[in-house]
């Protein structure tokens, strides 16, 4: 009977986010799932973290493509263990694929996984993937008007990365409107905003979620 | 047993896209699906497009968006009939939400109608919505990388306007590796490049796009 009950509370996936959840717990390892459209930049920011994070913390990387192994092969060719889901057509992340790849990784002593999910600003926020941290990144080329038509993204996650402020000057993107709009909607949402080109800003953020990771 | 022969070979998304395919040609109504990313300056390319074709075509504007109807005002207040569906956090239009649209707005005499898809490099590509032309756009700033890893949209589209070309200097992005890439998955794709917020190579876009029209 309880598991009857269970059954109608979660749903399969987030039974597997739970068992997800409890493997990552095991080895006392932190998982990010990170979200963003298409070319906001997250491989370039999962570079930027890797190494800002080098020495201190022993990280891994599971990428999620709809198809292709560019982006496993960039982050390898660090040294870093990555692992590519392709996800054949599908437009996000579960669970399930996660819980795959996370047993094919060696987590002993993996102190940080990101999992770059598919790039997408509206499907991967409905799956859960048994992570600690939600971050999305907004590159400022998107503009600063897509929180109002993209709300479940910016409502579910702990994390805003604002990319690409190097190209502000050139385009007609307004912070303040940016930040009020989320703030209103997702009030304990953390914001930074770097150029993972350039390097600017990443620090912060590399501090920060150092803390969180050490602190899990 | 005609009508299951029908049902196992199109899917219900269909049936309903040949009714719009129908409803429009009784109007001699030309339909746009215009789909790419959030960000990528769709309703900036449809002001630019209404814009160019003013006085020489009657236009109307089917807006799709997750949610909020910022875009169909815009529209709306340049005098252009607009209407707005909310897909309450469904990731792309179907044929039977257009259908909704094109029978509040009245066809006849309007030449075309643009749809603008939510913003999602995914989803939108997999439904047909009865239109005439498949126009995506990919926005500078979102890298050339991008047809490997969302090859459906790419494989699918009819046109590819590659958008903020103004943004170039400040990018890594690379136009030839682009146009090779796409062409080789889709060798009829016609590209134009432009930047919707300077103007810079709308035209050759809305003298394409006239003549289409016109012959359809």
């Amino acid at each position: 009977m309880e598991i009857e009950v269970l059954e109608g509370v979660f749903d399969a996936n987030e039974i597997i986010a739970r068992e997800n959840r409890a493997l990552l717990d095991e080895n006392g390892t932190f998982m990010v799932n990170l979200m963003a459209s298409p070319g906001a930049g997250k491989t370039s920011f999962i570079m930027r973290t890797l190494e800002g994070v080098k020495g201190s913390l022993k990280s891994a990387v599971i990428e999620g493509d709809i198809a292709g192994k560019v982006d496993s092969e960039k982050i390898a060719a660090t040294g870093v263990a990555a692992i590519q889901i392709n996800t054949g057509g599908s437009c996000h992340l579960e669970a399930k694929q996660v819980n795959h790849a996370l047993i094919r990784l060696d987590l002993e002593g993996v102190d940080l996984v990101i999992v770059e999910n598919v790039g997408n600003l509206v499907c991967p926020a409905e799956f859960k993937l048994g992570e600690d941290l939600k971050v999305m990144i907004l590159s400022v080329a998107e503009g600063h008007d897509k929180p109002l038509k993209y709300p479940l993204m910016f409502s579910e996650s702990d994390v805003l990365i604002v990319n690409k402020i190097d190209l502000i000057p050139h385009t007609d993107f307004d912070m303040e409107a940016l930040e009020d709009t989320v703030l209103k909607m997702n009030s304990r949402i953390v914001i930074f905003k770097m150029s993972c080109r350039t390097g600017e800003g990443v620090d912060a953020w590399i501090s920060w979620l150092s803390k969180r990771v050490k602190s899990a």
